[in-house]
Formats: structure tokens, C-alpha cells, sequence
């Protein structure tokens, strides 16, 4: 495999710049250069440590050269791969995104993709990415950029908006739970040990976090018409709300047991495909109160935590142990490798619609599966969901775009006609209004 | 003109009727027969004799003859023109519409339309639609038939559904009112007297009673610059709840002052072509409570009254002076005219979209204008409205085609799909299940 | 009426400039101002003294002030309406487009609309209109402008591409020689005298030229089923050289009987709307030979005749007789009076596809009704022909979107492309490049 | 690998089957039954010795059960696969085909996918495969179809439209020459050995033998940008006149170095990716001579030859050494052992039109690149090419759709249209019908 610039937009974070990187040593193949930069100079700066840390520990000490550099771009400059992984505004910035709108009765469970917060947080990342995007323009047109920062369908579409010649791709490990989920069924249905989630093939559509599967075999065995059956059993629905209480007692904000996922295969004859604290945010009849959310065993993740362990993660201190390298779930460095040419890959992947989804206009962001070979990511025509999901998705798309063109035009009025478009909002006009203004101003947003 | 054969299918709630028939009076150039049917055969019976003081009233004996038939085939047989008019259930069947969803909070000023209320009206009238296409298929393939039952976009998408070779066009006077209230402005504006509403030249895009104007002009001035310039007069949004307080002691269901319209010319740049109480029910933000809703001025219409007046209506006896005719807003009567030669008219029309409206569906019964001539519609392409009302006008059609698909197909589960998916549910699922049962039950619905 | 200025760009060649002024003179109610401008200055200064006698003549001195102004900006300063008939070129350049594709064996009949003659005349002609668009677009942006130079449809395209927001309509008069074509047969089949054209209603789709009928009703009669009948009868498609032969003699190049309109009807189930010489350039099987073009009673027009009056024309003089107003068949005028606010009006236009026509792409120029107002068109949906119909009239869009993509962007290399491409291209691929480069030499065209 | 029943359909002309046969005995994992049909029984039945040689010489004795059934429901029932390759009517049909056309004019060099002897060869095989579609439904519903008859497109378009739940596809091996041709460049420009054609990655649109590359790749070295490059070499397009009549001499009909496939790179940008002796057929200007045709080196396949050879292939004897396997470039076992759960492949596949190809109505058969897994096929959206080639291809898809319709309907006037419009007709209007009347007789076609 040949040499590779690689650049890390952001990373400050860590835990999932780490992550990376371990699955960078982990891929023996790869080799080359690794930039870090970050608009906290600093963090990007004490990343170069802990990168070295982790090269050495897997025993890849000189495969790749670790560099921190402040302009974005001489970072950019030369690169093959870029990887986005930004946090868009201070943390305090999710205090508007999220508890506002609880306090005039929204409740969201991320809040960083749709709703109310995911718009403010689009208004807050966007001009970011137009400004990354034309900065990739300029620096490295010919890279391959892969973007992992939430809302992901904005920040990929303010990507190609900005610089439409873009190679971008979105990449989320939400769709992998839901193949996990059905290998660990495949299990109990078959009696045979966990399939690797590789196995389970899946035909795919819809938009980041509100996606959907069509088909799902297992060595050829018709999935969805097992799982079908499964719904008939008392207790694929049965009350949620004991787990819940115990997984907010633990912190256990990630964890479900997809019963919005299954939820929607019995109302709407498809299967969720993302956790279900994000399909309950695009639909407004989860989210009616923490009561009703809890009986599929779904809890909210809260401000109050998001600003504690923020804080935790940067002042973290790794020890040798936590960055041993293992084959991790995280599939940015398989698709670096294909990319490169190392070898061809069937996954899900986010990118503008050529037509594998024929039910959403051409341009728009939205994930389904794609071949990805040496630089080139073809998509795989999608299998139309009913009519019904081809809604509910297209109102979510639609809402992205006037979300997109809004930042795009700097217009906060038809920013505020996309927030009043979003599912979730169930206030009277004038609230929504009163809630609007509250929160650009929570957010310090200005033109 | 030709000698034309006219079958009515409904009247026995007589109002609407009585209309009709007064117009056809005045419109003295139309002659032929007019055979009443209702499958409350006295009903029909009793409304020949109306029929006739009609006509002797003003000076038109002799021009129609008028007989009541009992058997469908035989009515519809040689006719020209079928004109629809039914209601679909018993009076109480309203109760369900209208009560039970109160009952959990789900609050709709209208309920024939759209909203849970909507969905079960159609779950009633779609069948009787069915089989009303496949006898005009079998008795008389080539008459025009013309609908004014609501839900309207549905009962014509019915005729459609079983009889995809019929001529048939849904016909609402909701425009004219829009046409009305500019006018009106015209006059405050320029000064002049209130003109004609067919002065007032409008572009129309939508569904029925979801419909929006996109340009209205008059004599070539343009009338939406000059409604926006209102917007910013805080007369515009003043609160209207001593009015809508007003309106409930006296009874005024149907008085509006277009503030809900003209709210979606504010957030949506796109004015609302139908009356508040309709506009209202197709989104989120105006339902939310009485107190909301009468900040516009609007009320609901209550079941108790409509049960009052259903009795009085059928009960009425009408003076000759009740029956005298004058130049009316309804257009039947012109069409008619249109249909059968006499002259060429644009008017708003429901239509299967041939393309008139870019960003449906074709097939789906749309509201816009269309040219009228013998034997002819043809509709016209209407400009694009925003992004943002194609999104909530998609969506209501694509719940609609939910709906008509599911009564096609007797599928109660795909039923509560669209059930679920209408842009006034604000429930949780389970609790829009519980509703969604009672209201089958209550509207005594069985395939 | 309202005062109104007009500018006519070109009219140097008379005949057209002076039926449109005297149409003006007809329609008493139009007023205002006169502008000629012509890139040969001195015709248009010779053509103010013409309209001023047309005015005397008709009794309306007075109703227009005439000016010719030198300057296209100040020309058009001002005006409500640009009309536009120019001719690309010098007479001469005409032997390019004629001669040397008949030595190469491609016989025109007109070859000025498409074939190798319409798409070099295009090379010639659309840099004109780009500068008269983009001319338009800062001196009178919100003026009506109707085009009546071919090649039509390109000529009306490029308008739109160099200024996008221009109000411009390309107006022929090739349908209305159809419409009287049917109104002479309803004349025979019905016994009564012959009807005004505009009482053919007609239902029509197409590109300029290359147009046809789907329906046609007289009175509600179907006139496309009488003509089907007539198909059978062998004196239809009775071998026409005798007639043709004739024309040669008489010089009677527009005449036709519409054999190869019937033709359209006999093997493709639609009616061709336009004269057969220009129906029979857009597809390779009438102008295989002379003989065989004759057989249809159709002649070619030559080169030599165009030259002869081509200088007639500029130099007639007219007698007052001739100058005489009367209803006329051309509808310039008309339109104009409808877009002024005058009238409402039903007629065929050349616009961009706004979904008009279901199987060309948006934004193409194509021709079908439409609804003239007030400063309004809007176009009215057509009827979808046969599919092989659709294919034909796709062809040559697609020939016709390459050629004004290719002269865009002064391209020859993809305008070789729409040349091997048109339906009239026979030739080895080697000898049409021969052609293509000489004919490019012909016309002395250089970027 | 589970085991598989096999159907080979046809294969009574036997180089084809004996491949298959061949393949299938490299392929050691496969095993199970094969069942011979032929409406040729006494063929189907000799088939099963050659089967069975093949097996032994291979040593696969015992892998697969041969027999020979003679009632086709019998031969289908229970069977995971189904191969067609079958040769519609007498091998003298191909007379009528070939030589009637030329008599009038039309060169055709196959004669077997489109043209004048396309279509009559549908007319005679969709019959055939609309029975065998029925069949199919009725006894092995769930099998998956592999066809390799001519017409391509057709054959499996018929398929489709009597039997809309069919798994089936079309497999053709001209792309794979079109890699190979690649492959060698590969070599001379990089200074390689020349490179499986597996490693030649292209994008790829069109329908069969109709076919373009938009893009290709080897180890991510673009390969279009350095074939333009050889374009302006002298020798690209030198006169292959006499390298024509060496293989006219020698009978090698099927050679050819690709300069038409080039000559479409040259004026339209986009490299052909078939057989020149197939893409000269798709176009007016390569078969206007056989002089034409040979300055590009191809030569035309005679109808003499393939009389005498249709016999000597029946009557062939085979050695061992001719039955030994290798690896071949024949797909069919791969694809089969993809559909069977064995790997995953991305191959060029002729399949409905789900979106792949954004350019042609959705349903109709096109190629394109496919992902093939177990039980599964989903097209990768192709990428778009120039419009100029667009309108090419949808030309060609429009004509073969037209003659799908006719065939079903068994609308010989329709059949007509489709002649009448496709690309190589340059006749007059009336002795393409009498070819046409002709050609039905001499291929005894009758409904």
C-alpha cells in the first residue's frame, strides 16, 4: 500500500481520535504521515503524544510520523485522507440545544442531529465546514475526506455545498448495532455462535441516524421474516420502563434493546437501523414524555452529563493498556485502505444521492450501502421502503435542506421555517418562535 | 347549448342541493333532466317537488324535467353529468370523528379533511366512491362527474381508484373565499370598488383545502408585495380571541380573517388559499389548544351543532322567496356550462396531477387551475411554492395515499399507518392506538 | 389599454416587420411608441417612413409614435415589449446551409430549423441572441419578449441561458396552418361552412416545427377519430409528384396537403402540426430522394429563389392597397394585447418546460398551449403521445440542448458531436466530418 | 456450497453449453444435478453424453447428475437455476434477417441484437420467452434465470413482462473484451505484463452490446485520460482496409481492434464497450458501405457462414482434449456461485432499471454494474455520461421498448413503428414497409 498523508480535522475530544489511531496501528499496511490539527492548538499538539504512545505500544513505532500543525492549510496541504471529527462550539453551547427546549416541553434524547438542537448545533457547525470545505478546495481538491461530526447529513451536505468537487463520504457505526443485533438473533434462532456483523447483509436506506432496513439475510436466510414473527411474542414489547429506570441509575445513556427499531417494523413494516435514542428523535410519537419513552427502555442523555465527562476526557491520562490495538467496529481505516486501494468493501456509507434512493431528490446527503474500491465509492441502488418511511425520511430531508440553505444564506427566517418543519415540534406557533429566538441567543449565533 | 341528462347523487342534506338547482335556474341557457338519487330514496323523492318550486319560481318550468329514481344503474344510465354530494355515515358517525379524538387531547376545528377525524370520514365514504365509480363505469363511462364531498381529495382519488377511465374533477369553493379576501384588500388598496374575485388572477398549488396561492394579481399589480408589506402592521397578528369568543355566542363556524393564512405567508413566504379552520387542521401549531387556536380568531365547528342542524336541515320547508336565483359564488353550474361547450373557464380544479404540480406524484389528486372546454380539462402547471410547503403539502398527500390504498386494500394496520403518520397526531403510539380502535369501533367499521 | 413601447430588433427583411405593424394598426386599442432597431441601420430608418403610412392607411396616425435608434441600449430602454425577427447572416451564408449538404446527399427542404442548415444557421444566429439577452436583461429586465426568428426554438434557448430571468416566448404560426387544415375537413365532414381555426380546439406537444396534435375537437366532436377513418381511403396517400411537380413550376414552395402529417398519423398514431417540408426534416425517411419527397406533393425550397428575394424584398416598394389592415392569422399582436391585460387567451407557445411536457427535461424550449393574462404565461399540461413519438421529438431536443451547450460554450468539437447526431445525418462518420468542416468555412465562423 | 439443481435450457447448438459444462467442472465446489431441456429433444438427449465426458475428463464424475428431460414444467420444477440459450426459429430465419435488409440497402454486421434483423429475431424468440417466463412462475418460482440468448436486452425483457417476480439477468461477455483490450494498454503504457481483466475497474452504462465506459482505473491510474492521449496518435485511425480483408479472407468475423469503440471516444467522449462489429450497428454512420465499414478493420458476419456452420456444430464429435477445463472468461458458474452464497462479485449484469441508470425509465433492461451475493442483486448506480450518448442509448432502449409492446400486444402496425425508428433505417417510408411485410413473411411470423 502506498504512503499516505493523513490529516485529523479536530480530535481535542480524544476517545474517538484514539480510537482511530489504534485502528491505524492495528492495520499493518498502512504507513506514512499523520497531521494533527485542531482549532485548540494545543490539544492537537498534545495528541502527537499520545499517537506516539499508541504506534508504540502496537509495535508500529516509525510508520507513521506524528505532526501537530497550527495553519489548516499547511496542515491540509499534500494530504490524501482527511478526517473530520470537530466539536462544533463550546459544550456549554449543548445547554441551549437541549434544555431549552425541555423547558418548553421538547424532550430529546441526543438532540445533536434533528429536533431543535440538532438545528442549532447544524447553525453552529456549518459555516465551519463551508470554510474546512473551500479550505480543501484550495489545499488538497483531490483528497479523500471522511467526515464523523454530528449532525452528519448537514455537516457532509455543507461539504459538497461549499466545494461541490469534494470526495467526501460520511461514516457511522449506528447501522453496525443494528447488524449486531440481528447476528446475536441469527444466534438464537440458529443455534450457532454470533456471526461477525460482515455477515449479516443488509439492504439499507434512508438518512444518518433515520435509517432503515429493507432486507436482511444471513447465509441466505430471509431475516426481516423471522424477525416478523418475533413481533407476535408479548415480549418484544413488554414494558421497558424497570430498564430504563436501571440504566439511568448507571449511565448506561447508549444502551437499548431496539424496541423503537422493532416498533417501527411492526407500524411501518421496516426496521429501524440506528439506535433507538436516535429513531425516537424523528418521529413525534416516542418523545411525548420521559414516562412513554421509558417504556421501550430508552433513557435521555443529559446536559449535566455531557459537561462532566467533557471535561473528563480532556484532562484524561492513557495508560499503555488502554491503546493496545485490537479489530475494533470503527470501519474509517477499512475505508482508507479501500480507498487506497487495498481492497474492495460493501458498507454503508453517507454521500449525495445519484439515485440509490429514488424516493429523495438527487444531491441530497443520505446513507445506504456503496462499493468502495481504490479511490472510487459507487453507490448501491437502495430497495424502496413503503410509502409510509419514504415519508416520514423525506420530511427529514427536506427539513436538512431549507437547515442548509438557511446557514448557507445566512437567513435566520427560513432557518426558523425549517425548525417549525421539524417532527419534534409539537408548540404553538408563537412558542416555537419564543423558543427560537431563546436559543440562537443561547448560542452566541450571529451572522 | 345541448340537452343535457343530470343525475344528483346525494342531496337529501338538501342545502347544497337546493344550490345547485337555484344556479341551474338561473343559467338559462342549460336544459335537459335532472334525476335525483339518494340511497335515501324519500329523501330524493321529497326534493323533486323542491326541485320544481325551483324552477316555477324562477320562470324555468319546463326547462328540466326532474325525476327521482331508485336504482343507481338505471339513474346514472345516459347521463351526461353526475354530481356527487353525499354524507358518508349517520350524523352520530361524527361523534367518533370529532369527540374521541377531544378526548385525547387531539383537537380539530373541521375533521372532515384531514386529522384522525378525516381518516375515518374517508374509512366510510371511499367504499360507497368505489362502488359509485364502477356503476358510472358500467351505466355511463362517458358523463363528467363532478364531487363535493369531503374528504374531497380522497372521494376523488376513490372514483379513480375503481374507475381509472372516468371523468371526474373534485369542485371546492375554499379558493373563491382567498379570492374574496384580496379582492377586499384590492379595494383598501387602490381604492376602488371590491372587484369581482374572478379579477383576481391567482396561481395555485396544493391539495384541497391545503391549497396556497404563490402570485395573485390584479390588473398586473402584483397583490403578494403588497400582502407582505401588511405583515409588518401589528394589526395583522393582533390577538383574535375576543373575536373567536364572539364568533362561538353567535354561532359563526365559518368567519375567519385569514390570520392563518397569512401566518404561512409570514413563515412559509407562501399565503394559505382555504379557510383558517381548514388550513389549520393540516399542521402542528395552531391546534394545540382552543386558547391558541383563538388567537387567530378561528373556533372549532362542535359535533352538537352539526347534530342540531343535520335534523333541521332535513326538516326545513322552503318559502318561494328562499328559492329565487342570483348570480352565486359556486361553480358547478359552470363547469357544467364549460364541459358541455358553451364557454371556456379557468378555475381551480381537483385533478389527478398529469404534472401540473412538479413535486407530487402524477396520479395524485391535486388542487390547481386548469383550463375548462367542451369535453375538456386540462390542467395548468402551477408555479413551485417554497421547499418548505412542498414538504407539508407532500406529506399530507402522502398520508392520503396511505389512506386510500388501505380502504382499497381493507387493510386496517395500514390504515393506522397513516393514522399515525398525520401531521395532527401528537400521541404516543400506544395511546394512538387505543384511539385509533375506538374510532373503528365507533364508526362501526367491518370489511 | 395602457401606453405601451415596443422595440422591434431586425424587420430590415420587411415582409414580417410590416404584417406586424399592420396588425397593430387593426388592434385599435393599442397605443404608445414604435422602436426600430436592425444592425443595418439605414432599413430601419427607411422602415419608420413605412409604418408611419401603414398608421395613415389604417386611419390610426397618431395612436404610435415611430423612432429608429441607432443604439440597441437605448433601443430597448424602456420598452414593455421586445419583438425580435432578425436573420443570422448574410443571405449568402444560406448556400452553406443548403448547397454543400446536398452535395453530400442530404437533401432540406427549409434547412433552417435543424439538419446540417439549422444547426450552422444556430452557430450564426445564437451568439446574437446571447448579447440581445444579456442587452434585455440590463435595459428593460421586466419587458415581454417574443421571438419569431428560427431557429426557434434555439434562438428562444439561448435567450434563457444568457439571461434566465427574461419573460421571452418564440411565437410560430405552423400550428394554426393545421388547425385550418381541420377546419376545412370538419367543413366537408360536417356539411357547414368552414370554421375560424381557433374554433379547432387542439391538445399539442413537441418542439417547434417538429409539433403534433394528440387531440382535436370541433364542438366536441373527435376529430383525430374522422381523420384515422380517412387513412384508409386510398386517395390519402395518392402518389402526389404530379402535384409537386406543379409547385416546382409555380414556385409554390409552402403549399402542402399534409400527406406526410398524415403519414405521422398512419405509422405513429399522432397528427404532425407543422407544414410538411418542415415535418419531413426531422426524421430520414421522406428526404431520402427528390422522387420520394414528392411522392408527398412536397418540394424543396432552393437556395436560388431565397437569394432572388431576399433582395426583392429589400427593395419593394408599397402601394397604400397593400398596406390595408385586416384580421390576419399571425398572433403577435394578440399575445401582446393579452400580456398588456387585455384579454385571456388559449394559444401554442414555444417556453421553457416547466412540466409541460412529461417526457423532455425541465428548462428545455418546447411547444404546446398555454394561458396568456396579464403579464402571465402559464403553461397548460399536454397530452403524452405514443412512446415513439416521444422518442422522435426527445432526438431532436437533445440534438438542439448539444448545439446551444456546444455554441455556450464555443465548443465545435461537441457541436460536431449534435451534427453526427441529428436525425438527417446519413453519412459516413468521416464524410460528415468533411462536411462539418466546410461548412463551418462556408459560414466563416470563428470564435 | 449447497447442492444445485441446474437447468440448461437449449444448448442444442452446444459450444455454448459445452462451456458452461466446462466451467462448471472447474468450479470443484459446485455439485448437484444438471437437467437438459431442448425443444430439440433428440439434441437435449445427446447432451447428456457430452455432460458426462466433460465431468469425467475433469475428474468430476459423480459432482453432477445429467439427464435429459423432455416436458419443460418437468425439466424447471425444483430448480435453484435456470440457464436460457436458445436459437429462435431455423437456423434459415437468419436469412430473412441478414440478407432481405441488404438487399435494400441496410448493412447489418450481427444482425441479431438491433436493426431490421434485431427485431425480427425478437418477433420470433420474446413469443418463446414469454412462455418459458410463465413456466418459470409456475414450477421454480424462486430460482434465479440466467439468459444468454439474442436479442440480450429483449429476451430478458420478456422474461420480466410475463413474469414481473422473476430473478433473472442477462450475462454477456463483450465488456469483459472491452477489459481486455484495456488490459493490453495497461501493459504497453505502464510496461507491465499484461493484467487479468478483473484488475481493469470501469464504470460502465448502456444496454447490451450497446455498452460505454465512463471511467476506468488500474491500480488508480486513470485509463480514459491516456486512451484520449492515443487518440491524436496518426496510427489510432489509420485505414484498416486491409487489415479488413485479411479477416474476410480468413473468416475471423469476430475480431476487430477496437476503432469504433474508439471512434465513440473520439466524438463523443466516452469510450464503446463492446465488440465494433456490434457498436457499428447501434449508429447510422459505420454501415453506410462495406468499404465504410472496412476502413475500421471490421468486417460484416456473413449468413453463408453461419448456415454452414450451424450444421457442423450439431454434427461435431469432441476429444477429451477439447472438453478439458480451464479458467475461462465466461461468467455464468461465477455468477451462479455468487447467487449461491459462495463470494461476492462485482461484474456487468443486464438487469431491470432501478436507478442505475438515471437517464432511462425505470423497469427497462440495461447494463450496468451489478453487487452479486447470496440470493441477491443490486445495481451500482452508473455514472451519468455526455448527454450526446444518453440520447444515443435512449434512442436504441425507446425502439426495443416499443417492440417489447408490439410482440406482446401482437401489434404488428406497432412492430412497424419500432422498424420504422430504429437507428440503421434509412429507407424511404414505403420500401421500409415493404422490407418489413418481407421480412415477417420470410421469418413465417404469424400470431
Amino acid at each position: 500500500m502506498k504512503e499516505t498523508r493523513i490529516c485529523i480535522i479536530g480530535g481535542g475530544g480524544r476517545l474517538w481520535a484514539i480510537q482511530f489511531m489504534k485502528d491505524l496501528a492495528y492495520n499493518t499496511m498502512t504507513h506514512g504521515t499523520l497531521v494533527l490539527y485542531d482549532i485548540d492548538k494545543q490539544a492537537a499538539r498534545n495528541n502527537v503524544a499520545v499517537a506516539e504512545q499508541v504506534l508504540r505500544v502496537n509495535n508500529s513505532e516509525g510508520r507513521f510520523a506524528v505532526v501537530a500543525i497550527d495553519d489548516l492549510g499547511e496542515a491540509l496541504s499534500g494530504c490524501d485522507m482527511v478526517i473530520i471529527s470537530i466539536e462544533p462550539g463550546k459544550t456549554s453551547c449543548r445547554y441551549g440545544d437541549l434544555v431549552l427546549p425541555e423547558e418548553y416541553g421538547i424532550l430529546q434524547s441526543v438532540g445533536d442531529t434533528t429536533g431543535p438542537g440538532g438545528i442549532m448545533r447544524a447553525r453552529r457547525a456549518l459555516p465551519i465546514f463551508f470554510d474546512l470545505a473551500k479550505k480543501i478546495g484550495q489545499f488538497c481538491p483531490d483528497a479523500w475526506v471522511i467526515n464523523y461530526t454530528n449532525p452528519m447529513t448537514l455537516c457532509t451536505a455543507a461539504l459538497y455545498k461549499a466545494f461541490p468537487a469534494i470526495k467526501a463520504l460520511g461514516c457511522c457505526h449506528e447501522v453496525f448495532h443494528t447488524q449486531n443485533f440481528l447476528a446475536k438473533k441469527v444466534s438464537s434462532w440458529f443455534g450457532v455462535s454470533t456471526p461477525d456483523r460482515r455477515e449479516i447483509k443488509i439492504d439499507l436506506t434512508g438518512v444518518n441516524h433515520f435509517t432503515f432496513v429493507t432486507k436482511a439475510t444471513w447465509q441466505g436466510h430471509d431475516l426481516m421474516a423471522r424477525l416478523v414473527e418475533d413481533l407476535k411474542d408479548p415480549e418484544t414489547f413488554a414494558d421497558g420502563t424497570e430498564v430504563a429506570l436501571k440504566r439511568l441509575e448507571q449511565e448506561k445513556w447508549f444502551d437499548c434493546d431496539q424496541k423503537i427499531a422493532l416498533s417501527f417494523l411492526r407500524d411501518f413494516n421496516t426496521l429501524g437501523a440506528a439506535g433507538d435514542r436516535h429513531l425516537a428523535e424523528f418521529v413525534p410519537w416516542f418523545l411525548t414524555s420521559d414516562e412513554n419513552l421509558h417504556t421501550y427502555g430508552v433513557i435521555r442523555t443529559p446536559y449535566s452529563w455531557r459537561e462532566r465527562t467533557a471535561k473528563e476526557k480532556r484532562e484524561k491520562v492513557f495508560g499503555d493498556e488502554d491503546l493496545k490495538a485490537s479489530l475494533s467496529d470503527e470501519e474509517g481505516v477499512d475505508i482508507m485502505r479501500c480507498l487506497m486501494g487495498d481492497k474492495t468493501m460493501v458498507t454503508n456509507i453517507n454521500r449525495p444521492n445519484e439515485g440509490q434512493i429514488s424516493y429523495l431528490p438527487l444531491g441530497r446527503i443520505v446513507e445506504s450501502n456503496g462499493v468502495l474500491e481504490e479511490d472510487s465509492i459507487r453507490p448501491i441502488v437502495a430497495s424502496d421502503p413503503p410509502l409510509a418511511i419514504q415519508n416520514l425520511v423525506r420530511q427529514v430531508s427536506d427539513v436538512q435542506e431549507m437547515t442548509l440553505q438557511a446557514i448557507w444564506e445566512k437567513d435566520d427566517e427560513l432557518l426558523f421555517t425549517a425548525f417549525l418543519s421539524d417532527p419534534l415540534m409539537n408548540l404553538s406557533r408563537d412558542k416555537a418562535r419564543e423558543l427560537f429566538d431563546k436559543m440562537l441567543k443561547a448560542s452566541e449565533l450571529q451572522y
